[in-house]
């Protein structure tokens, strides 16, 4: 196989350096000492070295500012005043959100040819435009629709029909089942399934008859999926991820379950079929959700979590049963002082043992 | 590369139409209104479209038939005489029954040529029949041999000596490990690991050696895995799923763990080392079970229940330590309860001390 | 495509067999009866036939020798007077230590060349030394650095400038994401992914904006990592899992966690980023740590046990929120009876109720 000097679809991007005066003007930030000193990365207060630009922006970590090794320090208005430290420092309003702009200049996107690997297979009804990179080995199905600037990783394998919007990513190895539908920007990570055939049977004579899946699965625009997640099509209708929203890794999704728009969902948890998850909801890792729900928007479902029936708006829950996060907490405080509550009653017991004989005694002595 | 015309393993079917005449003979029904009446599509009542089957086996769903926009309504006889809905008709005994028929009528498999992609690497000891298909990049290896009938996915890798049965699916990605052995018509969803190395250490002077996992993983007739689910071989004897078992998506199985016949297994349900599942157990998504133990057959485990000793055929069990399901939620809900009954034993433990000095008093006034 | 004859990459190894003799020999054992017999197989007392050896190390199992079938039997020195059995036999001080030794001999690892399957797409500043073997369609990105008698599998793709050292084992569709480093003898399971970027994201305007996540993420040596998990690299600085580490299948580790060496992690555990777990701690299945945590050296962490604070040294934990075990399952086993413990109180509130107004006539009568 001819071996190309270009892009394999393994995904790497390249770090460049920048000077504390670009770096100040890209953040809205001040310099304070040497505006030319060049920082080539970023790091912690505890694991920074000489070509460090280290970043202060909570002050508990303020104690890590005297071992400092970091060549530079950006730093939030408010902690510039801490002692220690390097001296040499961009100073900003808000050093997290400066943070992730730099991070963005010092790590930017690979800026590699547009490639095809000659070991890709493209079904020759698949549309393809010229601004668009596969990976060694990716499968492209008959009729796909792939949009510009759409990087698809190497060993992806791409169903008969689907459709990716312009600027996705998919990492490596990622399936997509045919018809489905991956908006503008998605990305995707290694390994995940979109648009699997979901868990529907009917009983005929004891056995398990696969009903067929028949539905879609429509991943909205700037949504971000985790590696090895299992997304279900539709039954009928759809399954559907709304815009912006955020799965970490190894979620699963069944059948036509509808996530909101910016919800947060954390890895390891599973959402059973038809459940209805609201605009901006949180999920806690591993959590999971019975099937015909409806989660209200802005709920947030805590870690492990098992959730059996509908949640409004707002809650907080935990537990299974999943109930108020803090009256659950509180249960379980109260669950692991039972002891107590037994010993007490049984000391009211045999007080009440003592007195009753006394006064029965006293009844008899009438 | 070579762009083949046909079959690349990604998977896709072709869907039809039919007649409302074709449909109810199909189904055993009757037809009211237009047989003649094409639909191409099955629909709920709230998604149906003017070119829409839409359908009614619930009586709870009754109050859709209204705004129903469908061209035409498979319905179940007894809900036949309800307000509403289309007029043109499809009615059945069952119509969820009548469902599972006609979407395999409109979705039926794809009807595609036996093709081995050019890309895929057979070796050349492998037995592999005419009637098989293999997507791209798949990869077969020493000795295997495939049955009749069978697909192969885009970029499935099938280890030396791994046998697979007549009209076995394997999506895209899936690995099978050296001497799997797979039966007739099963079905295994992308990304899903079969035959891998159990979690099997002895300790010497701290370190944990790997005890060497020799034994075989084989799964029955007829059944379906779904995504990324990991089913280790067993470390001597075999791992075994029984015929006609389901299973969702990132499910795991421990080595040597036995599956009994039609057991139904939830997504992310994760079960350790040689435990025995018997026929017919259906276990909820997220479930856990401890190795060693023995599930009776018929039983049901909970969703997200932790399961730490045998359970009895036909229980119903839930949460950790799994218990009777009905025992457990009514724990549970008092449990929530259990600053009430904190607070009548304060209670009691105020009146009887309000009680107590006056006997005290009454015997020492005696 | 050319087939070659060589390694494939699907991973498969060879049986051998060895007389009584050579396995006494072997485990510094001695030899009872026919030392020329030949076994082929280790197997189970239940499941041994004519020419296998099966092991008795546990006395729980000798009720199974009566019955067994195989041709010869390894058992422990302190084990060997007992009843029934076969009598050709290796005796041993330890059965279950000789086991590991044997299996190790009769299923030796595949002999096989170092063969680069054609399909396979290096990049040409890639290192590789002559001894690698790299299967069909592997895909290893620029300046990638593979060690000797390194082995990876069908389809695996390595990033960009990941380095895996001497020894290691790469199963089929592994994904190292870019920068990746594996220590040497290291073994990944099939459609694991490594170095994948972590769940990081700061609000703007209600959107979820990504963190760029540009740490590392390192395995030292001899750490063993099962099926389809996923593990983050850092997002500044590194995730680490330390030397001699074993994970299990679907286990999620988020950005920045370090593990400590000889850590014991089994199937579908999820931890969140930067908590750090301590030398030699064991998780149990599917337990679940939140973020931000340290568990100390030796901790045991029970099955589906959900962690919410920090765990000292030692510590043995279950439940959520994770407590000491045993008064865990203390407090659930009084759960469970808290009806009687009411019913108790109820009893108590009639009888003082009864009690009560007495004495109110006595005071009202005196």
């Amino acid at each position: 196989m001819p071996i190309p000097e270009g892009d394999d679809g393994t995904g790497a991007g390249r770090a460049a350096g920048l000077t504390l005066s670009r770096a100040a003007e890209a953040t809205g930030g001040r310099v304070v000492g040497d505006g030319s000193f060049v920082v080539r990365r970023i790091s912690t207060l505890r694991n920074g070295g000489p070509g460090d630009l280290a970043f202060l922006a909570d002050r508990r970590y303020a104690g890590d500012l005297a071992g400092c090794q970091a060549g530079a320090l950006l730093v939030s208005e408010a902690l510039n005043g801490l002692e220690g430290g390097p001296r040499d420092r961009v100073v900003v309003k808000d050093a997290r959100r400066a943070l992730v702009a730099l991070l963005g200049i010092l790590h930017p996107p690979a800026t590699r040819s547009w490639i095809r690997h000659p070991s890709a297979a493209i079904h020759p009804t698949a549309t393809l435009p010229d601004q668009a990179a596969v990976g060694a080995g990716a499968v492209i199905g008959r009729g796909a629709v792939v949009g510009r600037r759409v990087r698809i990783g190497a060993h992806c394998v791409i169903g008969e029909g689907a459709r990716i919007g312009a600027g996705a990513v998919l990492h490596p190895q990622v399936t997509l089942y045919p018809g489905v539908r991956l908006g503008r920007r998605v990305i995707v990570h290694a390994g995940s399934r979109i648009g699997v055939d979901g868990f529907g049977y009917i009983q005929e004579k004891g056995d398990h008859i696969r009903i067929p899946q028949v539905g879609g699965c429509i991943i909205e625009d700037d949504v971000e999926i985790g590696a090895n997640c299992t997304i279900d099509r539709g039954s009928l209708g759809n399954t559907r991820i709304g815009k912006g929203a955020k799965l970490d890794n190894l979620v699963h999704l069944g059948h036509n379950v509808e996530i909101g728009a910016r919800a947060m969902i954390v890895a390891q948890v599973g959402i059973a079929g038809s459940t209805r998850v609201g605009e901006g909801v949180a999920l806690g890792g591993q959590a999971g959700l019975v099937g015909h729900l409806k989660i209200g928007a802005g709920a947030r479902i805590g870690a492990q979590a098992g959730v059996i029936s509908d949640i409004a708006p707002g809650q907080v829950v935990s537990g299974y049963p999943a109930r108020d996060h803090r009256r659950y907490l509180r249960a379980m405080a109260r669950l692991m002082r039972l002891s107590r509550l037994s010993a007490r009653v049984g000391r009211l017991e045999r007080r009440l043992a003592a007195a009753e004989p006394q006064r029965e005694e006293g009844v008899q002595g009438g």
